[in-house]
Formats: structure tokens, sequence, C-alpha cells
């Protein structure tokens, strides 16, 4: 038997709803997609629930569920996995933030939550940041790093910290921003909440006249004078899929939050040029870089964002097109990938129907396409299709185990 | 976009097992339900497990599933639930029994479980039940309330009592009365059956020469001469639906059990006239009931007991007429509701089979219509039709989180 690999392709967010002006069909159901519609066909088709029927997940809890992982168990917030997606190695006990570089006037109400978008200057600006001590607080230390335009992740080290506060970033501009506090009655969150509070404060203050800004208000840029934190978050304490499973993992993503699980789960990370993570992305270089990856990986995990991006846009049409470029980039990798050993797989990380423009709780399609599997023969790759296929419906936690059950990797449980 | 709302019906007990001499079908498979089938072919039809594949709940227990709570966790007993029927609260700590008025001789030998169905006076005799003092007990207090017909609840208030007691009514006449034990080995449990026992012996006691009763005897009819607790239970302890999913949620149901469950979960009880529970029921009374509280509420759960009634008569027309009706009532008032923003899901708590007259494990059919959901071309619903539909196969608790999201109240987990 030859050495098999898998091939995993998630669409962030390509599940939608159907559209009575499109004949009862969403975006996947009209769009063009003759190599998807092949491999449905010579595989198993069917609906995936990613976490659980109705439940509404963000791509991060998601993708912890379509690694294997249960979220409700080892989802700990956003900053931890934004930080790994920075390769940032948190340690047990660290709490991280995703933060902003933002601009806020005088009575600290924001202008920009994205200062501009600020592109240079950053790496600076977080030295600057690094050097904060916050007040009243023994034996803590900080770290900040910028990662990519106006993002950046701090990290407080120390004992006694706590994920449970809540954001200063108000997610949106004209409003003050908030004050961190505590979400549970644990002293460590109350203390984390003074800490982020202090740091922000002071943040303000080296900031608005640091060169950097003095030169961007010279511009007419906008500065970015603060930074602010939102997400905290810690360590999921998962083991990788190469410790679970002996699978050498590759992810090839541009979203940091992505990148962030994947990399925890022991990915190796693989970037490639010109993957943005927006609708201009590069389809056909990701797809390579993935039959590249497959090359030295078992199991290469293909991320697209720009289903996603269409989906919030609202846009049916664009959608539908982007799904086209996806399926176009596929075709193109596919007869250089050996179906006799590789399996293909193909869903999304949740539903974000064009007509809510956000998350939702529906089902997800889902094809799985290699040696072995029955052909499912619905000739088309469909929400509508796939739910009379011939995998039934399943939910994300079982997508790795059955993955990891076909490339021979899946330990028998009794005797 | 319109305000969405949803119309769950739940048919108690609809589901059932295909009969040969009905040529393979089930009663909802052979009734003539043009309303529910063409919601079924527009939408999304599948079997659900309200509990699990197998499990027979109990009306009680499915119920809790639907609206959400895990029963396994959340179902703590029926006395609590019964009361909330009757629109009382209980309060943590507090145990309550379903009761029922019964005929005893001096041997206290059940005579008549229903005290010859008495319908008048039990409010009179409550008064007197509730000045009982049981026995050896310090610091306990009693309430008793007569609520329809032979029935009561009685509530045992103060501290360390226990619902793990056993029932004193034998389900049968021409039988002793029952001793209340202990159903495990806390302290708290034996005190409660002693206070039980005391409360039993101490009704027969003052009830058999109570004027109603002497009245009654007088009128050659039983006396209601004894209570008959049975089935403890606590309040359960969840969050309501408006606390979970800012949803108001209306219930039109007759089966205090039903309305129980929903009262906890913070559903409105709203009363129709004619609403018996029973296979006379005003059927669309209750579903023009549902149309006006949806104007006002989020979700209206519309609960008949109809179905189950004749199931457990074990007459297989009979309850393909009644489900006819329920088609019916629906019919008459769809054209009332906006179908571009209301949800329709018509579905049963659980089977029972008339071949069995009693509660089974077996899945239930359901349909969501509404919009954005697909059409699953299905053009009959019933049992058999719809395993082969669109949803593929749920769980009683998947049903509340799916309206939740097709209302936009489901709250998202992770970013």
């Amino acid at each position: 038997m030859s050495l098999r690999k898998a091939l995993l392709v998630v669409c962030d967010g390509m599940g939608d709803r159907v559209e009575r002006e499109y004949g009862g069909e969403t975006p996947l159901g009209i769009a063009k997609t003759p190599t998807l519609d092949r491999l449905a066909a010579s595989g198993y088709v069917g609906l995936m629930d990613p976490v659980s029927p109705g439940i509404r997940p963000g791509s991060d809890y998601a993708t912890t569920a379509l690694l294997g992982y249960d979220p409700s168990i080892y989802y700990t917030g956003r900053g931890g996995l934004e930080a790994a997606g920075a390769g940032i190695d948190l340690k047990p006990g660290e709490v991280a933030f995703r933060c902003n570089f933002s601009t806020v006037d005088d009575s600290l109400t924001v202008i920009d939550r994205r200062a501009g978008r600020i592109e240079k200057g950053t790496t600076d600006l977080a030295e600057t940041i690094r050097e904060i001590k916050p007040r009243g607080v023994k034996g803590l230390r900080i770290d900040f790093r910028a990662t990519v335009a106006h993002r950046g992740v701090l990290i407080l080290k120390g004992k006694g910290l706590s994920r449970m506060v809540s954001d200063v970033d108000p997610h949106d501009n004209g409003v003050k921003i908030l004050r961190c506090e505590p979400l549970d009655d644990s002293s460590a969150a109350k203390r984390t909440a003074a800490v982020v509070n202090s740091i922000v404060t002071q943040s303000f203050r080296i900031m608005r006249d640091h060169p950097v800004n003095l030169a961007r208000v010279k511009e007419g840029k906008r500065p970015a004078n603060i930074i602010l934190p939102r997400g905290a978050g810690t360590l999921p304490g998962f083991k990788t899929l190469h410790e679970l499973y002996d699978m050498k993992v590759a992810c090839i993503a541009a979203v940091a939050l992505v990148k962030g699980v994947c990399r925890i789960a022991g990915a190796e990370l693989v970037n490639v040029e010109g993957a943005t993570g927006g609708l201009d992305t590069n389809y056909e270089g990701k797809a390579w870089a993935a039959v590249k990856a497959l090359e030295n990986h078992d199991l290469t995990l293909l991320h697209v964002k720009a289903t996603d991006v269409a989906s919030h846009d609202g846009d049916f049409q664009k959608k539908a097109s982007v799904i086209e470029k996806i399926d176009s980039a596929l075709g193109k990798i596919m007869p250089s990938l050996n179906s006799e050993s590789t399996y293909v797989i193909v869903t999304a990380d949740h539903s974000t129907p064009v007509s809510v423009r956000d998350h939702s709780g529906n089902p997800v399609p889902l094809l799985i396409s290699g040696p072995g599997v029955p052909s499912s023969g619905v000739s088309k790759f469909s929400e509508n299709a796939v739910s009379r296929g011939n995998l039934g419906r399943l939910h994300g936690l079982d997508l790795m185990r059955i993955i990891a059950d076909y490339l021979g990797k899946a330990k028998k449980l009794g005797f």
C-alpha cells in the first residue's frame, strides 16, 4: 500500500442558506464547480455541523473542532490562538490579547480603530510598548509584538492571571474606549483587568508623541496613539496531531487565528506569496503550495478566507465566483495528486449566509474522496445535493478521526 | 429584514411504528394532511430522536429536551413541573408531589384512584389538607393546591428535603396504598419519606368526615378521602429562554406538565377556551391563539395532546383523524402567518405507537419550513417519507438551537 496523504480544503464560511431569487439555491449551488462536482460524485458527500446543529461558531472555535479538539473543552479565547498565529508560543498561565493599533482623541474616544490602517512603524512602536511597567503589580512582565498591519499581540507573563476579562476595544469608532473588567469573581481576573487598564493608559501616554506618530501626523495620517486589547486568551492545552496520531501536518492559511489553532495542533505553517486572506488572494499559489506540502506531510490543511469575505459583504454572486476560483485552482492541481493514495476533503468551517452577513448555525457541505471511499453519485457539490448524500450528517469533531482512519493513523480502542 | 418568528407545533406522541394492515404506514402516513405535506415539501424534513435513539421519554422529559435543556442534567422529577404548570413557583430546596384525590376503604385499599373523577369541592378539601402538621419534624411547612379535577399538588417547604422518595399512589385500584420509601441513603430522603407518610395518614383522618365528602356519599358519589402523592420533584435549575437567547416565548398547552416545563423555561402560558387536552379539544381555537401569541412573542409552542390520547387508546384510525384535525387547523391559520418572516416547525415530543399503547423510543418526524430553508421536495409528511429527507437525523436538544439560529438569536462562540 502506498503511503496515504490527505488534502483538507476548508473554505471559510462557504455554507449558506438558500435564496428564492436564485431558484432555491446557495452560492455553492449556482457556482460552476466541475472539479468539486467530480470529487463529490466519486466520493462521500453529506452535511456536517461544525460544532453541533444550530451552534454558531467563529472560525477559531470551528477550526478547533475540525482538527478534532472539542472546543467546549479546549477553546480558551482568541488571544492565545492569535499569538500562536503570529509565531509566539504562549506558556501555561500567560494571557494574550489581540490588539489594534488605534487612533483616539484626548478624551479617549476612538477616531479610528485601525489607525489609518497603519502599515509601517509598528515594530518601533511595539518596542516602546514592551517597556511599559504596569502599576502596582509585582512580578509581572509584558511582551508586545506587532503582527500584520494595525494588528498586534499583548502578552502578560506572571502568576495569578486570568483570561476572564472584558475587551478594551469598543469595536466601533466614535465611542470611548472601554475599561477592562473582570468577568468572574476571581482575584486573578480582577488583577488582570487592573493590569490591562494600566497598560492601555500608559500606551496612550508613550505612543502619542512617539517619532513614528509625529511623522504620521505631519504626513496627514492618523497616529497609532494607543493599543486596544481584546479577546483575552490562554494556551489551549491540547496535544498535537503528531502526538495523537503520529501525523505530520501542514497548514496553508492567511488568517492568524486559523494559523494559530493549526500551529498549536502541531502544524507547520506554510507561507504563500500573495495569500492575502482577501478576495484577491493567490488561489492557485496556495493550491500548488498544498501539493508541495503534501510531499513531506501526511495532511495539509488549505484554508481559504475569501468565501467568508464575500459572505460578510452579502454578495451572493461574488461568493459564487470565489467558489469558482477555488474550484478552478483545485482543478489545476488535481492531476498532480496521486489519486491512488491521496484523499481530498472539501468543506467549510461554518456557514456565513449572504442573507445574514454573519456566521450562522447551519450545517456545511462536506465531501471526502479517495481510495476506498464509495461513490455518492451526487453530481453537484452543494448544500442541497449533499443533504441526500451517502455520508449522513456528521459533527465537526468526527472529521479528523475519519481522516486519521483513512490515513491508517487511528489507534484502536480495545482489543 | 423583517423580525423573525417561529411557531413550534408539538403533537404529543404523534410518532408511530408502521402497521402491515395499513400498507406499512403509520397514522401520520395515512392521514390526509395537505398543509403539513406542503410545509414538508418546501422545507427541511428529517427524523428526530427526542432524547436519543431508543430512549423512551415522558412528555415532560422530552419537552425539557425540545426546549434545549439536557434532561439528563435538568430533569428533576414530575412534581416541580406539575406545580409550575399549576402556576406555583417552587423555591430551590422545596419538594413537590403530584397528588390524586382518591377513594380508599378503611384498610387503605384504593377503591378509586380518581375519587369518582371529583370536580367540585377540592378547593375546600385543599384548605383542610394545608392544616396538616407532619409529626416529629421541626421547621417544616406544607402547602397543598387543588388543580384540575381529581388532581392536586403537595409542596414540602423546609431544610433537608429530597426528591429521592417513592410514590404512595400504587397506580392501580384494588390494592393497598404504598408506603413512601427513601430511594437513596441520604437522611434527607429518609426524612422526606417519613413526612410524606405522616401527611398521607393524616389526610385520611381529616378528609373522610369532611363535609364535602359527607355530601358526596349522600349523593352516592365516591368520597375524596385521601391524597396519594407521587412523582416527587424539585425546581429544575435552568435559565429561561429569555436569559439564554433573549427570546420571548408563549406556550399554548392543556397538559400541566408541559405547561410547567414551558413556564420554568420562561414561557408565558396562554389559556384557550375549550383546550381540554382531550380528543375533543379546540384545535382551531388553539391554532388561532398561536397566531395571536406570535404578535408579541418570538416563539410560540403549540402543544396538542390528542394525538397521544388516541395512541394510548390504541386506535390507529382515530389517531389519523386527530392528525387530520391538526392539519386542518394549521391550514386555516397559515395564510395569517407571514411566510417571509415566520418559521413553522412541526414535530412530536415522542412516539406513542398505537400497537404499544405507550411511549416508545422511536424517532419522530420533524419539519422546519421558513425563509432560507431548502426545499426537501418530500411530498408527504410521514415517518417513512422524512426518513429520506434533507435534514438527516437530529437530537431533540438540537431543535431549540436551530430555531434560535434562524431567529437570529444564537450567540456566536469564538470569533
